[in-house]
């Protein structure tokens, strides 16, 4: 297990390492009700489709455990108020709205009793999600290490591991599923520009596990791919939509066509929870586009003319037809397509870890 | 004409402006003699090949006035360490191998005659080479125009402009020919990772003409594309194999991929001297890698973990059947092969302005 937890529920507050600040500090910030739960998910203190999910869901609890003492009526619009505050914190990973149905799901059940056993059992619910997180990685770690043959060098994008997560990571969690099966592995991190989760993230948790890796520019990868270095790519997801289109962290869609260029398995590791069959294609995916600074300079230090014009879109879609493979909880979905993914997702074959129906 | 000078001859040495702090600071540098030339080259305070081969002819031109009231012998053995200091500064740009060839030419051709004539003679053969180096690009600039419509958006990756040459630039230059010629041009310029040449050169040097340029990370072209918002690729280039592949800044070939894949016409701007028939693809073309510092931080701010294993190749190969066209001095080549190059550099069709024969 990894020495650092990227959020956990801490003397009743939420406790979310701030990764901004990473690699040069590990540094824990506190949060105790949902708008601050929000601005850390909006500053990126945290990021990662699975992990803004469980922060939304611990900021739920939170305005709840604040307001359980306040009337009926105060509690509500509170509760009314927090939600819509996490789920505008940001559009494209759908883990977000996901966590916050199931937090909704459960206030509705529960009503009529007080609001303090709403509160306990919505902490109790985010407990939950924040677990499950876990479990359901690891089974995708499972599934996916089978793909990954003994001395694979595996190319993967942005950050996807237990940083992105409640822990052991969903890309990052199949490698390292992998290397605890006893295979040698080795990662080639894309630095992924321009908030550089790969450079910043990935590099460092991969070295707290000592999985070998290697930082690369991202323009870099098109090279490495067509001397022959890269056995497999293996990224996460912020959204996939109903076909299989997959949104992930800007970047993605190149190395997927680069990918299938040179004839090499194009990966996505996603909990179900990733799948939104609200959403036909992928040109229905909320794009965020992110401020300019990202792109102009890094923290203080600026390094493009002042002034420039900037466009900042931090995700992009990669069409179904380039993914070599899903891999979910519930195995790996090869050649994803509509019938496939809408199979994966009929509620009545989810597994006992799916406890809220 | 912009308001700076890439490369300049005053006061008997040569100023370069040190892109290394540009954007932020325009200050030039003072070469007294090859050797410091060649760490000039070697440190980027000069990049971009046409630029470089000019160094290169000017670094050896200082040395000849350096060393003309030497003794035969001496000035021999000094001049031919020139040579060689100068030849492993860099080493994929072929225009440094071109521009070395010339003026050994010349020396070779005024031997016999006192080492001052040859000196006089080496300092005028650098000079041709550099005001060359200008025409050279407006008739690239002319033809290379005429592919761009009113309107166009053109995206570009590095910097191959007025700061990677003697004046008006190749992939910018036609740029630059376009909007002279009264079109609206706009440039989508890639940051380019590592080195930064888009965000700090590329963007600096188009405000500079007020040509409309957008930054975006090396990531985002993809989306760009897809979305319909890039109308024609435009690059320079390092060195052009005789099969027409295409060595370039790192990311280029991504880039050329992703235009294929959008059916995005992909131009290549080099002049023949870039254009290397002792290598008969691209696979023959050293690639250089640089240090890792230029991948895991910014001057003295670091990103990634300390002790992270990098790679930074700095350029790649993209295969010449993903170039629609090579813009040179002499016209647009049209999906580039072994033939088609071959007929280009024919000596017999050289025009007026190659005068190294």
């Amino acid at each position: 297990m990894p020495s650092f937890h990227t959020l956990r529920w801490h003397d009743g507050a939420l406790d979310m390492l701030d990764q901004r600040a990473l690699p040069e500090r590990c540094v824990y910030l506190s949060y105790d009700c949902a708008q601050a739960v929000a601005e850390g998910i909006r500053s990126m203190v945290v990021r990662g489709a699975p992990a803004i999910g469980c922060a939304a869901a611990y900021g739920i609890a939170l305005d709840a455990l604040r307001l359980c003492h306040e009337p009926q009526a105060a509690f509500d619009s509170g509760m009314a108020h927090a939600f819509e505050t996490l789920a505008q914190s940001r559009p494209t990973a759908v883990n977000l709205a996901w966590a916050l149905e199931r937090m909704r799901a459960r206030l509705v059940t529960r009503h009529g009793t007080g609001t303090e056993d709403i509160a306990a059992a919505l902490l109790a619910e985010a407990h939950v999600i924040l677990e499950e997180d876990v479990v359901i990685n690891r089974m995708m770690g499972r599934h996916g290490s089978a793909l990954l043959q003994d001395g694979a060098r595996v190319l993967t994008h942005c950050n996807a591991g237990a940083l992105a997560t409640a822990g052991h990571g969903t890309a990052l969690g199949v490698i390292r599923s992998a290397v605890e099966s006893g295979k040698n592995i080795s990662v080639i991190a894309d630095e992924t520009r321009p908030f550089l989760q790969g450079a910043r993230l990935t590099a460092w948790e991969l070295m707290q596990d000592n999985i070998p890796v290697t930082l690369i520019a991202d323009n870099a990868a098109g090279l490495m791919m067509s001397r022959g270095e890269v056995d497999a790519v293996i990224v996460g997801a912020d959204r996939v939509a109903a076909n299989g289109d997959v949104a992930n962290k800007i970047g993605t869609y190149s190395v997927a066509v680069l990918a299938r260029r040179h004839a090499i398995p194009f990966y996505v590791a996603c909990p179900l929870s990733t799948i939104d069959l609200g959403i036909a294609t992928g040109a229905g995916i909320p794009i965020e586009e992110r401020a300019a600074d990202e792109v102009t300079g890094y923290r203080d230090q600026r390094w493009a003319p002042a002034g420039v014009m900037v466009r900042n879109p931090v995700f992009d879609v990669t069409p179904a037809e380039l993914v070599t493979g899903l891999i979910t909880e519930r195995g790996v979905v090869l050649a994803p397509d509509r019938e496939k993914i809408a199979r994966l997702k009929q509620p009545v074959e989810l597994g006992p870890t799916h406890r809220n129906a």
